[in-house]
């Protein structure tokens, strides 16, 4: 029987124990504090973090961070974009043959704010030899706990990694892609959440959807723009790590990005409605992050400099749309046709 | 200053005379009911098909189809894709030579069902000189007629032609992109409808976000697929015309195709399911001629194929879903990967 180590025990980090353990697998989950742990197994349910899922008999806790990895044929990492960095460190600290053997499968989405670097170069720069693998896609955790349909792209230079990775999480109610263009699929899942809050501030001005549409689609595109000066494929940017979760997180009601720019494309004032959705709102610090990147690269984002501006306080969401609307004349694709 | 004529005076035509007056020309409108359009005339409104949206000075009916021809610098053409051709033929005869002088733009999204011809093929094959542009993205003809911020494309093989339509029909609610790719325009357009019906049958069924995302994503996938094999480019998938037309179809509860196919999805026989609609369902007879056309073409498209699977009555909506998510593994974009 296979084993996997999944680290981190939020809501991401527990619905993905349930494909693993259906999938045939034996799973543990570490987290950082004991006591949250405990209760996780004591109840057999994460009812913080994800509430009415019932893990299965395969699944269990573990705090004690080298005897989490022993023996491991495959390492998770579901811990906050900004918390990976230092997390990976520590793993790799306490076991690094073993990410050098065995897929090291990152569910995270973001840029490191101090380094403006993708997670994969965070941790191949700690530890140039880990066999990496990124998933993404749209998965809120909530449906994959419940074994909603689900489908999602699993990334890494190491092809071999990616299968394995497919073959271990691949279940009837979870469908794995594999893709190698880890730039594209890390860049969609972080800058979409950026597009998210641009799309709450549309709908909260009162927009129709079609604005929404359009803000969606065009997004898209200045995410292939700076996704191709970095080296990814604009392809991957229509499949599940880039239109998929673009979708999901647009659309859904769920999301903290949209429900914040709903506020204050509603005439809040950006700090406060952060304050009002009582989390992080990483698509305000990834927007910062992106509007950085596309400076130093010479890319035009006017959609990411534009929701900046608005969270800056250097323009009104309605000003903001009038600019957005009478850019000049423009072809559609007009980087890729430069392209070739 | 400049004339255009509209042919059609369903929602779509009547919505787009208001970007075209507010863009400074003088529109006529001419549809094939004199009665119909003297109401309309007489009311300063089409009541019946785009109520609330009072008309522009600049607007006039005119029920003489050369007089409504004559002395115009661009003609819209907004006739359902089934009946496009017909009447394409019709004015085609009444002022040959001013189709091949003017921009001909086409708003209508399909394929024509007994020949299988996109309308682009149709118009050049009754006259090739026409100056063809195709005018598509997302673009409730109710938003765009109350001058909400809409975004669409034009594309023609005659650029200028593309141009000079960009020129007539923006203002700083209507953004035009010109395009080069009629085909891949055309075939998103016409398309999308099928992934609306079957993204309302997954929803009928309880599927939740993750599987909505997934199926509008792999769905663009498989019109890439279809589009590459009949000559488009895949980039034209991910901009307004591909994903944004899909979006806002899919993600629009005032879609007839996402309805029909909920209804479909919740266990309803699908011909029942088009009478409650109470109109055509486009996406049901598209359905089949993507099918058709797919198989002459020799591509893949599992999901179409399952939607006409079920709109024959040969698997039921849960069984289809489950074969779907069953599929080998793959990779992404393996089509694309191929041909590079």
């Amino acid at each position: 029987m296979k084993r996997v180590c999944v680290i981190g025990s939020g809501s991401w980090g527990t619905a993905i124990c349930v494909p693993l353990a259906d999938n045939g697998s034996e799973v543990v989950l570490w987290g950082r504090d004991p006591e949250k742990l405990s209760d996780i197994e004591k109840n057999r349910e994460n009812r913080r973090y994800l509430p009415g899922v019932k893990l299965p008999d395969a699944v269990r806790c573990e705090a004690e961070l080298k005897a989490a990895l022993d023996g491991a044929d495959m390492i998770v990492f579901a811990i906050p974009a900004q918390h990976f960095g230092g997390v990976f460190e520590t793993v790799a600290a306490a076991a690094p043959e073993l990410l050098k053997s065995v897929p090291v499968v990152n569910l995270a989405k973001g840029i490191e704010q101090k380094s403006l670097k993708r997670l994969s170069e965070r941790a191949l720069e700690i530890l140039p030899e880990t066999r990496y693998v990124v998933l993404s896609g749209p998965s809120h955790a909530e449906e994959v706990g419940r074994r909603h349909a689900t489908t999602v792209t699993v990334a890494s230079h190491d092809l071999k990694a990616a299968r394995l990775a497919q073959d271990m999480l691949m279940t009837d109610y979870f469908r794995i892609y594999t893709n190698e263009d880890v730039t594209g699929v890390e860049l969609g899942g972080a800058l979409k959440n950026v597009m998210a809050l641009g799309v709450g501030i549309s709908d909260g001005l009162g927009c129709g959807d079609n604005a929404k549409a359009a803000l969606m689609t065009r997004g898209l595109t200045e995410m292939i723009r700076l996704g191709m000066k970095l080296g990814a494929d604009p392809n991957t940017f229509s499949g599940l790590s880039g239109m998929g979760d673009l979708i999901v997180t647009c659309c859904s009601q769920h999301s903290r990005n949209h429900r914040c720019g709903e506020m204050i494309g509603r005439g809040m004032e950006p700090g406060e409605a952060e304050k009002q959705v009582g989390m992080v709102v990483e698509g305000m610090y990834t927007a910062m992050a992106a509007k950085k990147l596309a400076e130093q690269n010479g890319v035009e984002m006017p959609i990411t400099e534009a929701i900046c501006a608005i969270l800056e306080g250097k323009l009104s969401p309605q000003d903001t749309m009038q600019l957005l609307m009478t850019r000049a004349k423009k072809r559609e694709n007009e980087d890729i046709l430069k392209r070739l």
